[in-house]
Formats: structure tokens, C-alpha cells, sequence
């Protein structure tokens, strides 16, 4: 600890940036008149392949390029943006990558990898998919891009918060949602470099909360089965020990049911008009959960982290009117 | 004919610019690459209240004041997007507004045109509520501003194509949906104006297709009760006689049918990422076929009018999936 340097995201930076979207920072005003508080919104959903995981899959392979390492083919285990993003660089940098999923994986999804050009190896579960990568990683020439458990993939998806702490200027928090912990991993590393007051919150869902068992009780657990929450993109079984000791240092998290992320989906896909999916609306519930104990007007910058969403999940996030209630920090401390 | 001038448009482009977000054009690749053709996405639902209708409204009040004839008060009478543009333009010109409204507005919609200080006076119907508005228009110092009937509405609205195609150069085509029609009148003179081979090409539901039996019998026919569609935005009664000139001398139109509007409604939010309404979507039903016919790869831009959407529509959006049939010519076709 720490693995990761403000200087490597900063180095990360330079080096994706010719391949990502600088995407925008938005705001709304009914927001933020309603809470009484700034939230900046980074809209990482418009992020080339709907994501920020571009940003950690880029990295990594650039950096190999570098090095000399990144030999004619990439392989990853995903069925979900960690597809698109490797399919994606892969294309883009010239090399083959075989994408290694479980035959659930959307028909929608599918299509977009094989659309980058990438190969799709279809398993019956995840499990065997993920054995199937390890196996091909193995092979003279075959770079494996993990989707969250490496110093690269961690200063990768640390440029997100870079690029919109720049756009912001300083603000009092930062809030990332915790799936394997990439993403808030190097979000902590860059925004405590950048400004020294700042805190680092993450969400989690309360019915995928490996996270929050982990750091309550000091090593990492890991999730018996799959869990099924609308947050998808923090279903992770369990966080690597690359991005744990940065999970224990958080300022604070929050565990989020499954009714709180239905409702801020609506309402950020209503108040921003962008297509939040459900993992990045979920860290709006930690917002306003964090946001209670504030005497003064706080200014927060909320990671937007993709917008990639089902047939499924749409009709189960728009499943009861949510938008008959208007946020505000009195009602949700009822929900919340 | 014309009532209105590439000149006014420009005019009405100056005058509105400090108030309005210049949204940005969109593309997606992959729409792009199943199509063959190119099309350019102009965003105004990114536009500040979530539609272009701010551009007419507040065209039409700024120029009222350069004038001398800004009184104290603005009225219009609206349940949706209008209302939410009007609310907002008197806001930003400090006077007052009052929204005449059917009870059945929707509570988001509501609470919008509040917050930006509109006084809401709300009737049982829509049409108590349009004699109320004209009522409160004969009092000294009160405008009127209609939703689409009125040169400066029209010239206004107008200046979402005038930046598109400044932001897109020439382009083969441009598509709008039809309401009432401010928007395609202004898009189609402003358009003409700038490229001398360029087509203006509307879109309109079938279950409210007005303008088009308008447009075949040469003169206004009115729809004889509320049309039930998804396109709330196009659902209007009957086109203005300042906007069916323009309507009569479209190069072509199509009537789309409600499946067609939900498909690509789903698609478009998906592949773009951004929270499009059904009335937006609609267009590119024609686009597609409107392409069928060509032999060259095209480029045509798209007017995304706005993403205001309640809770129910999203339902009715999502209620069967669409994303298992991908984007292309020869599918749509067989259910077009």
C-alpha cells in the first residue's frame, strides 16, 4: 500500500487520451434546488462502449504496448461492459481478443463485442469461463485483462475522477459505486492527491455487500452465489486484494437497497436525461445518506459509471412510479 | 408564404443564444455500421427543460421585448413540454408566467413548471383550459405565446437545424416529427435555405395522423378526439394555417405506427445513451424508410425534439423487448 500512484493515473492519462470521450460533467438545477446541495454528475455512460471501464482495459493494453509486452491477442472473462471495453481497445490497438462469458450473456451485449471484432467463447456458467481464461492466459503471446484486480486496470478507471475533479474544480466528496473495487480504488487515489480535505463514499448494493463484510470485518469475503440485484455492474462475488486496502480506507460506504436504486435511476435518467444504468444510480442513495449530516451547502461529484442496461432491468427499474416522489433529504430518510 | 426567413431564423439564433444550451450532435457507430448510411442525432433533449421548445418561447419573448411589447405577464396553455419552456423563459426574463393546464397533468411535469415560478391554473379539460388562456390574453400587458402557430415560434424553432447543420455540414436529409409543426416549418426553411439539394422530411404517429390527411386533401383536417399514442409530443389535434404551408411542400412524410415508435425509442436510448421520448424517436422510422430507396450511402440529421417522459410511457416503451432485433434495412422493412 499504495499500489497505486496519483502520478501512474496521471501517466494513464496522457495515455488513453487520443482512444476515450472526455465526457461531460452535468448537473441539474431541480436537483439541486430540491437537496440544497451541488452534485456534479461525470457521465461516464456516454464514455465510448457506455462505460468507464474503457479507461482501465485502454490502459493496461497501451501500457503493455509500451513495454513491449501486448503480444497478438487479449483475452477477459465478462459478460458485461469489461467485454465491450477489451473487445474495444482490442480493435482500436490492432490485436485479436477472445471474450470468455457465460451463455447468458445478453444478446445485445453479445453483438457489441462481436461487433469490436472480438471472438466470443461461450460457457455454460461464469465459473467455467473464468477457468477458460486463465487457461488461455497461459499461452506464449495472450495478454489477460482483468476486469478489476491490477495496478493497471486500477489507474485506468482512476481517470475518470481526474478528468472530473478538473472539470469541477475541488468539492467536499466523491462517490463511486463498488463492484470488484477498480473504479473506487484509484478514484481515492486520484482525489485524495488532488485536493486534501476531500472524502471518497462508495455504494453497494445492500443484496451484493460483500464489500461492506469485508471491511467490517478486516479480510475479504466473498458472496456464496450470485447475487441478483439491479446493480449488475456491483454483483461481483467478492473485491480482489489489489483494490482492498484502498476499500478500508474509505471515508465511508453505504449498502443500498434495491428500491433505493430503482428510484435514482428514474429520476437521473428523468433529471439529466442520460441513460444511467442502475449501478452508477445507486450511489445517489449514499449521497443523500452522507449528505444528512451536513450543516452547510456541500458540492459532490457523483461518478456516473455506465449506461448499459437490458430489456429486463429497464422494465424492472420503470416497475412502480418513483417519480411521484420528489427527492429530497427529509423523504428518503424514511426509505433510505 | 413564406411567413418566415432564413434571415429570422438567424435573427431569432442571436437572440435566444445566451439563453440556450447549444446541444450536441450524437452518433453511434454501430446504428452507422448496420445501416450503411450516417446519422447525425441533434440532441435538444439535452436542451435546458428537456425539449426545443424553449427555443420558439423564448424567441418569441425576447423579441416581444426588444419591441416594447413584453408586459408584466406570459400565458400559455400546455401539459407538456411548451409549459415547462414558457415556465422557464419567464423565469430567465423575470416576468411572470401562468400555465393553463388540464387536471391531468402529470405531477413531474407539474412541479417543473413550478419550480421555474410558473403560476399553474389548472382546468378539468384541455379545451376549458385553451378558452381560459385566450381570455387571459385580452388583458393589458399579457402575451400570449401558442405553441407552434406564430411566425416567431416557428423562427425559433428553427435554430435547433440551423446549428445542427453547422455542426454536421451538409447532410442529404433532415428528419422532425410532426406536431403542430413549428418545428419541421422552421427545420424546413432554415435547411432549404442553407443547401439547395438538401430534403426536409417529416414524421408522424398514425394514430394521429393529422397532418398527413392535411397534407393528401390540401386542407387542415382536424383529428375528431385525443389521439391515444406514444408520441405524446405529436399528438396534436389539427397543424396551424401559419405551419401547413410549410407542411404541404415537405419533400416527403411517413406515418409511423406505434410498435415502429417504441423500437426505436428503446434502440436509440440504448445505443446513444440518452433519455429520448417516443416523439423523438419516432423519426427515424422514416428514416429508414426513407432510405430504401437509395443507392449511395446518405448522411441525414436526425431533430431529437426532447426527452420528457413520464412514468407510464417509459412502462409502455419497455413493455415488450425490442433489442432482440437489431437495427437494419431489410429487417425493418418487413414491419414498417
Amino acid at each position: 500500500m499504495p499500489n497505486v500512484t496519483f502520478s501512474e493515473i496521471k501517466s494513464a492519462h496522457t495515455r488513453i487520451l487520443p482512444y476515450i470521450s472526455q465526457t461531460p460533467v452535468l448537473e441539474s438545477s431541480l436537483l439541486n434546488s430540491w437537496l440544497g446541495h451541488r452534485i456534479y454528475f461525470k457521465a461516464e455512460c456516454l464514455q465510448k462502449t457506455g462505460a468507464f471501464k474503457m479507461r482501465g482495459a485502454l490502459n493496461m493494453m497501451l501500457k503493455a504496448k509500451q513495454e513491449g509486452r501486448l503480444g497478438k491477442e487479449v483475452v477477459a472473462s465478462s459478460s458485461g461492459n469489461h467485454a465491450q471495453a477489451v473487445a474495444y481497445a482490442a480493435k482500436v490497438l490492432g490485436v485479436n481478443a477472445t471474450i470468455y462469458s457465460a451463455q447468458n450473456i445478453s444478446k445485445v451485449k453479445a453483438a457489441a463485442t462481436q461487433y469490436y471484432g472480438a471472438q466470443l467463447n461461450l460457457s455454460e456458467t461464469r465459473k467455467e469461463a473464468d477457468q477458460k481464461v486463465q487457461e488461455a492466459a497461459q499461452q506464449e503471446g495472450v495478454l489477460w485483462v482483468p476486469p478489476f484486480n491490477h495496478e493497471d486496470i486500477i489507474s485506468g478507471q482512476g481517470t475518470a475522477v481526474y478528468e472530473g475533479l478538473q472539470q469541477t474544480g475541488e468539492v467536499n466528496a466523491v462517490f463511486a459505486p463498488i463492484g470488484g473495487g477498480g473504479l473506487i480504488s484509484g478514484s481515492a487515489v486520484c482525489a485524495k492527491a488532488m485536493f486534501t480535505n476531500i472524502e471518497v463514499v462508495g455504494a453497494e448494493p445492500l443484496l451484493a455487500n460483500d464489500a461492506a463484510q469485508s471491511i467490517r470485518s478486516g479480510v475479504i469475503k466473498s458472496l456464496p452465489a450470485q447475487p441478483i440485484t439491479l446493480a449488475d455492474g456491483a454483483a461481483t462475488l467478492s473485491v480482489g486484494e489489489k483494490t482492498f486496502p484502498h476499500l478500508q480506507n474509505l471515508d465511508a460506504f453505504y449498502e443500498v437497497k434495491e428500491e433505493q436504486i430503482a428510484y435514482w435511476c428514474q429520476w437521473l435518467q428523468h433529471l439529466l436525461k442520460i441513460h444511467v444504468e442502475p449501478t452508477s444510480a445507486m450511489s445517489m442513495s449514499a449521497v443523500i445518506e452522507w449528505l444528512k449530516n451536513k450543516t452547510s451547502p456541500q458540492q459532490v461529484l457523483v461518478v456516473l459509471s455506465g449506461g448499459n442496461i437490458d430489456y429486463k432491468k429497464m422494465q424492472q427499474i420503470w416497475q412502480h412510479n418513483h417519480l411521484e416522489h420528489m427527492p429530497s433529504l427529509e423523504l428518503l430518510s424514511e426509505n433510505g
